[in-house]
């Protein structure tokens, strides 16, 4: 019943290899009360099926009560917002219902009266929200560093002459937008040094900034700049809450009281002021508590166990420079991916994406990497490739 | 922590009193579990504290496997709007983060480019929409029938005639929106007689209907229309999930299908498309099951009980003409109103509101009416009103 | 070849009875060498026909060259904007396209992210601007004093407040606009102890406040409040250059420099920037040029023969009650209308409006008066009404 | 009192060299009383001063009379508008105030509720229309081939298929806008087949296409394929009355009756309706008797005139690849370039562009070439050289 555009929406958000199906990433993601607990080398963080998130609430709440919020406000969405301020240093910080909403309001608003827009090529800004900056936010996104992951200082500095010098009738510049990481670039974290450079250059011009950091999380644990560090660079920051924080949905937006103010009025008038969204801020609260311990001890672990897996004669898993929790893989063709991918799964709990039919496939590192140790993998690895072999 | 605002705010939802505070509410609806089952003489149907939402949630699932959607299509959401769409008649039905949002894309996506619309000025879209219509959808709203429920198809013609023949330049005539039942004014229904005749002129004119049906089977339980004959008037349907159904937020819209295959994108570009919404699906479904015919029981139930209860010399309830599930009241100065309250809450598991200082208040039908018998509740009321006059 | 519906917008800006094509307009309309000079009573000032409008233009051309100017900028154009700002003591002021254009812009602009603008039921910017501000400038207008030619304080504070009070999410106060005169009533000019106390109460709040003073010298001429201090009551002060100054087409905005510098961007974006203009610039600042003298003069001399003519017993003129150029009157239905008219015409060289079927008419009032005397003109108007009733 | 904006903004409508100002065009343009006729080598055609302009209308009236339009509907701007639809062989055409407002409209509205259209990156929508599209029209303009004056069938598929392929959240395919000739591309044409290919492609697809013809004269001067072709291939065509038809502004957009039909309104709710533009549309029909011949004689003389000059030893002339009325040319640097500009003025009544320091500047050709012969030509040329050597 899934359609491609599900698949091509689907993997967009999860990597997941396209013969996936959501159904199957349900199975693989079990709520943990299992003897053997999986490792799912697929997704930046879990996915909860209904069932399983449904148990992970009931368990939440057991933990401690859970207060209702409304229409976004109070009870533990204010606890979500106020933990976010603090951590990216900001003075408020404010609950919207997609990462979409937030990029689009907080370029919006930090734009003002100003039409130009700067974003990577590669952005989900750019090619991921439907146009929606040009059709009703009346933005014009103007590129830079197409298939990149980053723009330079320098580029920023030439496009902006280009654009002023070259144009007559000025539209005048807006905000600068920068993904970190960028999900279409495999990932790739964008270098501090050239984010500080470009946050100095805006600051002088008066240009705002702000960090599309729906994965901000994944930066922080591969690059070892901290969150706090990365979100001082920019007026706002957006971060989601459902690439690794379990939650069905939202995000979080933070930045000066000033702006995060004018939010809830402007989600009211596009529609996206939800009832209640308690239960994805107290599923976002519970895998936040540890989260930042918990990815680098998983970048840690990873490091290690693809050394040892690329000892094996039918692996080959390269790092991907200035990357985070994607790696790109070569699976040698004596091994029969499919059943590979069966065995790891049915035999060891371990969700190994399926290698194309050139061999070549994507390894994605998380959390759940915490739940065996590496001789436990590396020894699952070599039986289930020695029975593959076959 | 409840501002003046909140209470505002949640007064259009559930018209509680202004006494109770959210925290109340919660308290005030269990999940259903204890021996005594509680009613509540306010709130249009059932709205879960966290707890009970998650229990809730829990027994769903333990009935049937819940499907998972993914950013608002299949598993049970499609459910949904399969039998939505089924049960309004219509080709086609869109699960949309908020009620904002539906009437919104539906009353814009109805008009093309037309620019005036013409609504209640008691309507939702009119006053509780922030203005969405013209900030951001490029809409006039023509506001008809000040302070009342509905306007005639007299009042509607003659307004477009006002319109068409006083102004030079002609914006053009979009759509008719009609809220119903209508929130701002007791709940008060629309005559179905005037819906006929307006519905028989728009479609000879060409002008397209819109329905705001969010508390709509309250209209229909004490009309005595079917859901489905109102929806047969309209080219596009709303009904809320949050008002009786259960949920935690959402909304769904039906119509034709050219109309809501468009829905989609541009909730999309107004940042309105939300990850998953199973949850919300879920509820919604499990109380949509045998809506109809609890309310209807809860109006013939109540009917009997206020002719009961208005025998006693120290309460006065009174139906409204067109009304739906709000009386109004008068309790006797002789009654302490704050000291009913709590014994009828305590001791009997009855949610009564409070009496203003001159003794006037509200009541609000809702099926947990049928948790208790008549019998029950006029002894009840009997025992609480001599408690409270010592 | 003239449809209805030029008619409709004609009479909308000269108020010229339905009878007259604007061919027959232009012809009544002579340049002024002939040597009995033409009275017209309808229209506010001169619309030259073609040939008028190039040999009025080649006059001024003899009298002082004309410089040009470049898309609004330069040249006589910025002689006229200097004037205005002088005028109307005004930091800046620039030449747009039309009214609307200025109209909506101020309004768009002194809002800023505010969605509610309050203004007269009757005016301009509410009836005849096809519902730009709702449909592509995001503003919610809220009309004040239906029928009525203005509002006053306690309406607007009432407005205000049931705004804010009865709704519960805000999209916040913006600007107040005043069309002073009122063309949709027949030229009613707002009190100035209303516009001052308004005026005080936006300063005092901070909301802006725009005049809509397309015809402001008749408000100015009749009510004996300067243009200078009409203007100092607002923000912004639109005055058209086609009512009375002779150009065929054109508006000046005035305001503070930071609202007037960011006018010529929003005329560029909404296509609104014209090549050349100085062809309007030119015959306005000619026309300019004695205006309020020629203005006092007509009113003197209007009140003086109105009260001669109302001696004679076919007719009755009858004053507007805070009316300006335009009075109504009834012709006695011994007299023939359509005779009346063609001699008047034919032997007296005074443009004079039709009666009805039932005798009654508008008569307007400009600075065309002055080309025949009081005496001149009665007489003319005793022998025709002689010749009119054989 | 000229600022560099000023300038930036005139050469891009007439490509005057830096130093000249307005003033000196204006002087540079006398009426045609002369006896000797000026040859202008800067310009498309005439820009008159105000002295100029008021002398032509009148003699256009003298030739028969102008009849008024009414707020741009009926009289001369008809007759202008007829005209136009006749030689573009479209059903309807409509008088706009400017050409932005034509293309952003004509766009606008092709595209329909579609986001995405395909330009030139060298195009005036994409750069001197202060991005309209994206802040008022709700457009995402793709650029295409940057820098050049045109993209290929290929390269407008290969981007239509990036856009639909590479993202997952589609925003619709719109228009296609092709300027032509290319004013920042030194006034190229785009090669017949190209376009043929491209509305063969598009006509299929059912994308839309727009002719931004501004000075669409030119393209067909110099490459022979006539208006009316160039017309056929596109849905709507904007043609500009002020680049070689000696209007003061406006613009005039054919195309469907459909699509025209709505223009009216639109250009009304974006304030462009102008009261009068009978003297800008009398300009235009004056200018357009005969202009193919004129641009088709001045061509044949402009290649026979350069050969001639490309003899003289200091001057070299060479043509632009699908060039049309620009060509680069090479002043030797033993002539000085202001005593030859100033010489040529001067003595034969020849505007020439002065040559930058390093001898480079740019010839443009209008039909004021037609005023002297190329013997004349020639011979002043070899005078004012020899003069301008001593």
């Amino acid at each position: 019943m899934f359609t491609r555009r599900d698949f091509l929406r689907f993997s967009t958000v999860s990597a997941a290899p396209s013969f996936v199906t959501l159904d199957d990433i349900s199975k693989q993601w079990p709520g943990g009360d299992s003897e053997q607990k999986p490792v799912r080398f697929m997704g930046d963080g879990p996915i909860y099926s209904p069932d399983q998130y449904i148990a992970k609430l009931g368990q939440i709440k057991q933990a401690a009560p859970i207060e209702s919020d409304f229409y976004g406000k109070g009870g533990c969405v204010d606890e979500l917002t106020k933990q976010f301020a603090a951590i990216t240093g900001k003075e408020a910080a404010i609950y919207l219902a997609s990462g979409t909403l937030a990029n689009q309001l907080a370029i919006s608003v930090l734009s003002g009266e100003n039409t130009k827009v700067f974003v990577q090529q590669t952005s989900h800004v750019y090619r991921d929200e439907a146009d929606a900056a040009q059709s009703v936010f009346g933005k014009r996104l103007i590129p830079l560093a197409p298939d990149k992951a980053y723009f330079t200082l320098n580029e920023l500095q030439q496009s902006i002459e280009d654009h002023t010098k070259g144009e007559v009738f000025q539209s005048g510049i807006g905000a600068v937008s920068i993904e970190n990481p960028v999900r279409r670039c495999d990932g790739q974290y964008v270098p501090i040094d050239d984010i500080k450079q470009i946050a100095a250059f805006c600051r002088q011009q008066g240009y705002k900034l702000h960090l599309d950091g729906a994965r901000l999380y994944l930066a922080s644990a591969y690059s070892g700049t901290s969150v706090a560090e990365y979100a001082s660079y920019f007026d706002t920051v957006y971060i989601s809450l459902y690439k690794y924080l379990g939650a069905a949905g939202g995000a979080v937006l933070c930045g000066p009281k000033s702006i995060i103010d004018r939010m809830e009025h402007l989600a009211k008038v596009h529609g996206g002021v939800v009832f209640m969204s308690w239960a994805n801020a107290a599923m976002a609260l519970h895998h936040l508590a540890g989260l930042e311990d918990r990815l680098k001890r998983s970048v840690l672990q990873a490091r290690q166990l693809f050394d040892r897996l690329n000892e094996l004669p039918e692996l080959k898993i390269k790092r991907i420079a200035n990357g985070t929790n994607i790696s790109t893989a070569q699976l040698n063709q004596s091994v029969n991916a499919q059943k590979l991918t069966d065995n790891l799964w049915q035999q060891h709990k371990i969700a190994w994406p399926m290698a194309k039919a050139d061999g070549s496939f994507k390894l994605m590192v998380n959390d759940s990497l915490l739940n065996q140790t590496n001789d436990q993998l590396v020894a699952a690895l070599k039986s289930a490739i020695q029975t593959a072999k076959a």
